[in-house]
């Protein structure tokens, strides 16, 4: 098999695992109460890059992983990721309605089950890296520290915060990347980062390359996020294309031009595939999947 | 000093227990984004009856509780309980313009704010829960189970779907109590059982009786909560009185009376203190905390 056919077989294998794992991980829709089990079912299965859970998964590969505790770091990222996304499509927020090519969860359901379906999931993002694994209870301590800390007032939450504030106004790059660094990119590196903690034969200096490596990708996927949102119409995209110019918000296509961003991002992803050579051939999956950053159409 | 008066001298040093505590906790204003982190203080500090933390200290009284261990979980119950009224308060929900005798989040910042600030309180929650404690790791992956469970889609946020789905249906007092052993009783049995768990000394059989108690208190506090809607007028309440009459939603009282809900709710205090009734003085705050439940008026 080519290099690329294992990798795109890897890619495939790896989205069909995060499924079946979420599904397993999510109260069945029969379960009282059934409505917001089948919003929460709804918005988290069936779709989706499954970016982060597969950068838990691609870290996980540098080391000897508790494949339980790999699967629940899988299930939990995707989870805190898929709320944020509910809670941000909500009218308050971005208003938006389309979502992975279906309607958002407070279309298809309403405003209050969507406000609800993404507070369960948050919760059971938690409760499930609470679970016993075979990593010591310390590590297992310490992925749910650093989730949370990528998910909250400092990370995840406190970017969206940022964001909305600055609808209309200028930014300058560094704003931008500031913002960027914690809308999505500290759930990016939160992912590498317990993919990495899952293995008990990874130490600090494995786990500070990792984060260099995520760092980059994280940019790199915001960068690209601006040019294909710029560039794809709406049915490639599977959400509301141009919605960000629409809705006034600072781009890096508007602060540096479509070709410069898209330079950019292909340069952070070099950068970030550099990081990673002295690791080998078992880093080839997340070599892979910063690639796929610059090359993916939406 | 008199048994009313030390008890009442415990409740307002634990409440200010919990407020610094709290304050401790949460970034400060000034930490960007300051409006996120503003939102976040002004629904968590400066009011409250603080039941769910009170709970905490009161059951850490049972043994030899790690003290940081129990500062931690007091800020993380009264987070959670902070983060639902948030988003109950919300337009999609409740749409309640007052709460603790203030403005609603959402009325005095707006509403993507309110949800912000919530989501965040609650990652704060588990961030908090996930540090490090004089107790062992697996003792504090516990205690981050137990609230996560009792916070999820099988506890507080199902609780609150399954009131949102019943708005304006008869429901019977079996179906009233499953809805609010959810929405309620499920954080107060909570913050009972991560008092508890805060003593390495405790052990199941400890937990089970104090769980029986919790949830006879638990069952309590909402029956007095409906009483007292109906009685009390708003200036007392601190929130819109009557509300949950006007929204048509069910209630002991319609379904009871008056008089035989209050007359329920003592039933239910006495039952809890009897179960408390072998564990002697050190249980004196437990005791108390029940009885508060019933002499309330708001």
């Amino acid at each position: 098999m080519s290099r690329a056919n294992d990798l795109k077989a890897w890619q495939q294998k790896a989205q069909a695992q995060t499924e079946s794992v979420l599904e397993k991980l999510m109260p069945s829709e029969h379960t009282v109460p059934s409505t917001l089990h089948q919003a929460m079912r709804y918005v988290t299965l069936g779709g989706g890059k499954r970016l982060r859970p597969l950068l838990v998964l691609a870290a996980s590969e540098l080391g000897e992983a508790d494949q339980t505790a790999v699967e629940y770091a899988m299930a939990a990222v995707e989870m805190i990721h898929v709320y944020s996304l509910v809670h941000d499509d909500m009218p308050a927020m971005d208003n938006d309605s389309l979502r992975r090519g279906k309607p958002t969860c407070h279309i298809q359901y309403n405003e209050a089950t969507a406000l609800l379906a993404g507070d369960a999931l948050q919760t059971l993002a938690f409760d499930i890296l609470s679970r016993p694994t075979g990593l010591p209870p310390s590590r297992q301590l310490n992925m749910i520290a650093a989730l949370a800390r990528a998910a909250g007032s400092l990370g995840m939450a406190g970017g969206q915060a940022i964001d909305l504030a600055n609808v209309g106004k200028p930014m300058n790059q560094a704003g931008l990347e500031q913002m960027h660094s914690l809308k999505t990119g500290a759930l990016i590196r939160a992912a590498v980062s317990l993919g990495a903690q899952a293995c008990p034969d990874l130490g600090d200096d494995d786990l500070q390359r990792l984060d260099g490596y995520a760092r980059k990708l994280g940019l790199a996927f915001q960068v690209m996020d601006d040019v294909l949102d710029c560039e794809a119409d709406t049915a490639t995209l599977g959400k509301t294309a141009g919605k960000d110019t629409d809705n006034n918000k600072p781009t890096y296509v508007k602060l540096m031009g479509l070709e410069p961003s898209r330079r950019y991002a292909e340069d952070l992803v070099a950068q970030a595939a550099d990081l990673l050579a002295p690791l080998g051939e078992k880093a080839r999956h997340l070599q892979a999947l910063a690639e796929f950053v610059t090359a993916r159409k939406h």
